[in-house]
């Protein structure tokens, strides 16, 4: 249940230093030192190739057909913010376009995550304003209804509380709470650090099976193989 | 993101009484009570027909594929619960059938939400065991990792916090959040009080137009009537 | 394109007569009849079993999560009509319930369909009113923007013109232009005449094959039988 | 790649008393009695409640908006088969209605699984014969291109080879290879034997958790409990 | 209701002109001009990136499969014409290949719009002749049945009349009908016109809040801020 | 029905040449060649623009978030051949990234068919290691239960037996059964030789009515032309 009608306009946000270096890091590594939390559902796709972005959220509730309050979050974003939109229904409206976008850069945000559609995306990509949609959609929409700004949304199924660190990038989008950023850095970072070796060594051939010491497991678990 | 391997014991429940109240005027009016917030998207469906629940949240985060948190939700059910499955990502597999049925109506459960599918659909409706899920399918599922009870979940796209008071009939399913439950069945009960008059008026032809003095603002708006 | 905030009062409306004879004929036989023409696209649904309807159309132009123009179409039905709602945008939300159904039904209508969803449905089929949609959702909706009534729409990806036959059942719904209605009526009644005695023939086994003479056909066509 | 053109006579069917007992038991057992294999999608869904068969299969291989193929498989029926349709690409126009259903009755059929649309669907209930599909559609077809009778099909993302046996009921529908029949049913009969000492367990109270001894391996795990 | 097996010849085309100006307002800005209608279903893409057209529709009715029609209305595209293909029921195959656009282009169309597949997309956006489509399918098709040529077509949700201004960009397809046309371009430059000072302010750190005079109806709509 | 926990190690393969010279013709003529069949459903698209491959299929099947069986399979990539990767239910996990891609491509991998996601798209796209799936998706995956490799899998609804040729392209994916390679191949080559001079005269304006001689079948089928 949400609340409606208001705008928190403190948000404790997470350490954007900590927010650019999960940034770096991309979604999956990020998601993988989460434990496999934080995901948004995969139809949640930037709407133009090489898109990147990575900063703490301001969220904003909007009602389906109605972008009234996308103009309500713009005062409230600081430069490093990523405004996480989300709809009360299911909606393909073009809530968002270059107007807006213009606006949004102005005020420092680093991109938009909308759980509905958007449009003018040519000049978004022109702007290299990166959004995360699930829908490219012309249809335009009204300005009639109260929604909220930084109140916790579900957008696209996962939960983003606002002050939270936001990575998104080709494979997805990924909410980090604030209180563990830090310790999902830490996490992710050591995964990070075994990758450069791992690739290598795949590279010159050597197979997972060895390198990850499957195959005893896969024995005991009963594969067979057959000549 | 969730908090993994874990299960809270104690959950403030809201009032059995409110939910009781609240299940008798079904989702639409409760949903209209709470703003237009709180709705499931409408891909829950009843499993049969006539399907109608009440009762107060447990929550339940499985993986996908994966229904050993099923049963480590059984014990925590009190009688009155209803039990809202959520999973980590999209899964249709059958993670609930009449054995685990059999032992959640044991404990004292309403009804099952899940984010998922189930089977044994012919059973279930012989016990009138109402479930409201997103399939059905006969696909097993194993048990091999931690999900969390009582945790708060996103479960169809809908944010349910353990003991909220959870709706659930033949138009969807409704969370309403403990803290605001009375309010909501004072603002239901008013809304509800008011319909019997209005039904009998429209049965007797009077048109909304009129009952609801619409005519005035869609003249306003600028309708227009051509013969 | 559609006009917004018309309504037109006046439809010349097809035989009452020739809508009940082709409803009684059923969609599947009336759809053949106009060339595997004018269906419905086929997630629209019957809300219950056994739902059946004919009749003449009133239409409707609704906005996503605005019923505002279902008062204004209640006005315009008169007895022997079903009313036809479109959506200017995909939307699922629940705008019709057991309010309106009482109106409509009072007004004299034989039922409705609409692209969009319903809500209050066991009272619906308490009520035997038939409602053919591509949703059930308690979501409720506003009313704040005029639509039209008795334009041309396209519901579910059929062109519906005020006055159009209406017939719908469980395999669908099926739109005859008022011009075409006769003709088709007549041609469905051919079809029809035929079908007893070739239900009897196949329910003695004798194969469609034989029937219809197609082991010919199928031998040019090229069809090999192995042994 | 499928062979067209080609219709198999002579299909060594599975033991029809096999088939009949599998059927018994239903979809759930005996796909778990397979290690989880062997099952249809869940979109394909009965067309009317308490639909149940079981039965070996003859499988035709059709076009799409052409069911020629549903006559020439006709002929192969024999008592206690269960008729396989595929589509060469995703259709789901109304391939079968009450004159082809009369026929395969007449034939000794005992259901039809098809990944397409049917119509007549209430006709089809009336006469109980049983049909699992992905769409109901009064959309018809044409009669124009071959396809092949008795080949090995893909249906709803499972391969099924003629003279498999198939199962199917409201959780769904699952193929059995002939030459595993025997086994998975001998499989399948000892997970039922052990379910109804569980479920009068489950409705004593008794938890899975005691009964299945999970209480160890959930902590080894890692499973924690706060009160 | 579709007519089939007719081929109008004489089309009144919207002005050239006209339809070339309002192609370079772009989709989001012509359906605003026209109230918000107009609109193509957002699953309608372009197949490349970059793709712009707009011109004057010739239509076209196939059947599912069947691209026989394609060629009968090659025959009737004049220099500036954009096809406007649709299907009397659902189907994602390839209609188009590069063999069919060499001929249109060499006749003198601007693009295709059409609701089902198309294939070749490499060699077609090497070509830069712009399709959107709702599918990219290799899947061939056949030439077996009639359909129309230059009647009103629905097309992904969308009623198309012959003549008939088509825009159509990154964000989707607009038809604008021929008799609208001039009024449509009047208002959307009248749009237009008003957005580079809007951009300049935005771009300045101005809020739409205080642009748009916002403060006062959200005030009065109850919005509340809270530090 | 799937064998499980099968590795066979020995695939005939399709001759290599063939498999190439396949390749070139793309997916369209091959699928063509092949009476229409083959095809993968029009969801497989290619992860970056220009992706294009073909070779012999090595298979594998895996069960839903579970990749362990990728590893497995690696090992049995011999240089040329294509790995195919089907699903034991639907399942859209990011179950590949650039670890494995570097594995694959060190075994001499052309590129990777999955019936499901992948991930770490950008670095796949820079590698130019082509990957056709279902989605893209940042979610990991567990190493848990056993599938099997080079078993015969439905992969998007084609069945693929390994040694299949495969081609694939941004049209979509094509299975070729190795015995029917060659044959395949020269009908492709013919098909092919045709198509030049075919464009030639597209190009120059002459109609396919005339050039493929239907102007007269499509008056014998009804055809009107109206002025």
């Amino acid at each position: 249940m949400y609340e409606l009608g208001v705008v928190y306009r403190n948000v404790r946000r997470a350490d954007g230093d900590v927010a650019a270096k999960l940034g770096a890091l991309g979604t999956a590594t990020v998601h993988e030192a989460m434990g496999r939390t934080g995901l948004f559902k995969p139809y949640m796709r930037p709407i133009y190739p090489g898109a990147q972005a990575s900063g703490t959220a301001v969220t904003v509730l909007l009602h389906p057909g109605d972008n009234w309050m996308l103009h309500v979050v713009a005062e409230q974003i600081r430069p490093g913010d990523i405004v996480v939109a989300a709809v009360t229904a299911e909606c393909a409206d073009g809530y968002f376009g270059d107007l807006l976008a213009t606006s949004f850069k102005a005020r420092g945000a680093r991109g938009l995550v909308i759980d509905a559609g958007v449009r003018d995306v040519r000049v978004l990509a022109e702007m290299q304003f990166p959004v995360w949609s699930k829908a490219i959609s012309a249809k335009g929409t009204v300005k009639a209804t109260l929604g909220s700004v930084n109140v916790p949304v579900v957008c696209a199924g996962a939960l983003v509380t606002p002050g939270d660190v936001i990575v998104a990038d080709e494979d997805g989008v990924v909410a980090v709470p604030a209180a563990w950023a830090q310790k999902t850095l830490a996490s992710a970072l050591a995964r990070e650090a075994s990758e450069g070796e791992k690739r290598a060594k795949l590279a010159a051939g050597v197979l997972g099976l060895d390198m990850y010491g499957m195959r005893e497991p896969l024995q005991k678990a009963g594969l067979k193989y057959v000549d």
